[in-house]
């Protein structure tokens, strides 16, 4: 017998995540230089990080041989002040997807279940199933979660509940009142897992105040990104706020040195440019208009989206797909999250998401074509 | 019930890994300059890191709100053209830490063990116990592994089984016919996890070729990191060696970004300046004959040490301790590791060796006195 045929059956069946193609990969596989990429595929932040945190970063760079502050003790003061949370409240991930995780291997073992939404985040029920958990998979209702129906899926075995909101890759939204009912609905001793990766991006009107609701419910956790708006996804890092006993299960588990020290000065100096932030999502707000009327007048649908992206139905989304990256463009295709017809474009600059616009004119013109 | 108290018992028992003190924290709690504090705590290069890795990140600033290439082709093609090895037969990790991590939650479950040495690196069990696994301690000989008694210690239930050479904290070496004889005896099935975190500080004499075996042993997995020589512990970058279906195994599990931009891309420059790493190694020979004359002089014992490091037999270790931090000088307490009356110090630049030998002076004088 070999060590990987000995590996736990549920080790074996994980499939990896399928992340969005680098713009270096498909200029190796084109032939194309990489100045003549467009990618909208994952989510990112077209103006790039706030000045304030490259310059956090090259201050720092005479200290990277030094191990980084494993207790995050800087960037956990700046998010307690502007948050109103206690330092022990607070876990920094290396990235999210690192918080994700942290909740499946503290609080999963065997046997265990966990509950997500249909179309919801792909690293749900990839953590589920490394923690050898069960996964729960409730119908969408338009795309978007049935909080209805996710409180009634909840069992004896369950132990989390995945809420994306908005939800990656649809930009479903739920507002604050429906979310604090299903809330009162979760047993005490259930985990929610309130993901907010693209909380920055919500429309003044949609606002709703999670943070308020932890004194209330000390099963939720609210997980948050520095990946998204912050423009900070190349260094990973993302943090949850929780009762300080679920923060505390959560900091034994997770690795001593999780986040890197440029990532922690480059969060901390991120959080206090909340202009760059603003200027953010207004670009979001610009861009989201200009390419769905354009989808519009492609005649294509698309789910409202309180994200930095729009997912559209392009029927034979993998040809139209392969034609958008002949020509340099590189969005996200979301078979994998059961949409085989569906693709995401990330909201670009102005510039970028008139070259997706004319780049999808051509492809779907090709593709019906053909 | 809540939901801390509904964790895994395994989970709950999770005692976290006592980091050495970063210089911020000892400076608020004693109220000094940073700049009058010198960290010889936690095995970090104290040359930096190469200037050519320095340059890298710079140069990849204006991609940081990108997320990393997942698959880290760049950093695998410098490595597999350097090591002889396809990139199939890499993981990279988020340190080596990560690696050590990846291990256990790929190849542990309840109710399997992990066998490694007294005196080895804390995460060790660490990482056996967050799986839910059981952790068979072997005694060591002479504060370092005992290869026939970790062989014989290897039963029905054991997966893994883990040997640091050098090993930290107590700097002992293997010679590499020792590891090789330990490979034969292993069944084929557990997986032996060479960690060669200080591999880089060996001298000639001591070298050897593990990756030429994997060739012979497919559950061999060799463990590597540029947070020591290569002087990148701030941005974690560790990787693995293996038979491809290992690493295979491992690259699912492990997080799709677990490594960031800014670390591929150092770790990438830095292993191509391999002058600065015989400059580190021969600081270190000339740092570490500098130390353990002093410790010499001042009657106590030490451990020949394979490292950038040296464990020394204190006394009151904690009192010499405290003295030493009331002097600005931080070393390391290993009390966690059952040497309660050991302090390891890192080996650090001339003028650093220095000012630590004559804290030490001082600090015994103190604690003899008291």
């Amino acid at each position: 017998m070999s060590v990987a045929s000995r590996a736990p059956e549920y080790i074996r069946a994980i499939r990896p995540y399928q992340p969005g193609k680098p713009i270096s990969e498909l200029a190796r596989e084109m032939g194309m230089p990489e100045s003549g990429i467009v990618k909208l595929a994952s989510n990112e932040n077209p103006l790039g990080m706030s000045p304030a945190a490259r310059q956090a970063i090259v201050d720092a760079l005479a200290e990277v041989a030094r191990y980084p502050d494993g207790n995050g003790f800087a960037l956990k003061a700046v998010l307690s002040a502007r948050y109103g949370v206690k330092p022990e409240q607070i876990v920094l991930g290396n990235g999210s997807n690192d918080i994700l995780e942290l909740v499946a291997s503290s609080f999963l073992r065997l046997g265990d279940a966990a509950v997500f939404s249909q179309h919801a985040f792909a690293v749900y029920p990839l953590a589920t199933n490394a923690a050898g958990a069960r996964c729960v998979e409730v119908p969408a209702v338009a795309y978007g979660h049935d909080l209805d129906a996710m409180a009634a899926a909840i069992d004896g075995d369950t132990r989390v509940v995945f809420v994306a909101n908005p939800n990656n890759p649809t930009g479903t939204f739920l507002p604050g009142e429906a979310l604090e009912a299903f809330l009162r609905k979760v047993p005490a001793d259930v985990l929610v897992v309130l993901d907010e990766a693209y909380t920055e991006y919500l429309a003044p009107e949609q606002c709703y105040d999670a943070i308020a609701w932890l004194t209330h419910f000390p099963n939720l956790l609210i997980s948050r990104t520095f990946s998204k708006a912050y423009g900070l996804a190349g260094l990973r890092v993302g943090y949850a706020f929780a009762h300080p006993d679920v923060a505390d299960l959560m900091n034994r588990v997770r690795q001593p040195f999780n986040v890197s020290s440029l990532a922690l000065v480059a969060a901390e100096a991120a959080l206090g440019d909340q202009e760059f932030i603003a200027r953010s999502a207004d670009l979001n707000r610009r861009g989201m208009a200009q390419i769905s009327v354009a989808l519009d007048e492609l005649g294509l649908e698309w789910i409202p989206s309180a994200g930095n992206f729009l997912t559209f139905r392009a029927g034979k989304a993998a040809a139209v797909d392969a034609a958008l990256l002949r020509q340099g463009v590189i969005v996200r295709p979301i078979a994998g999250y059961g949409m085989p017809e569906w693709l995401r474009v990330t909201i670009g600059l102005p510039e970028e998401n008139l070259r997706f616009i004319d780049a999808l004119r051509a492809a779907l013109a090709e593709t019906r074509a053909g």
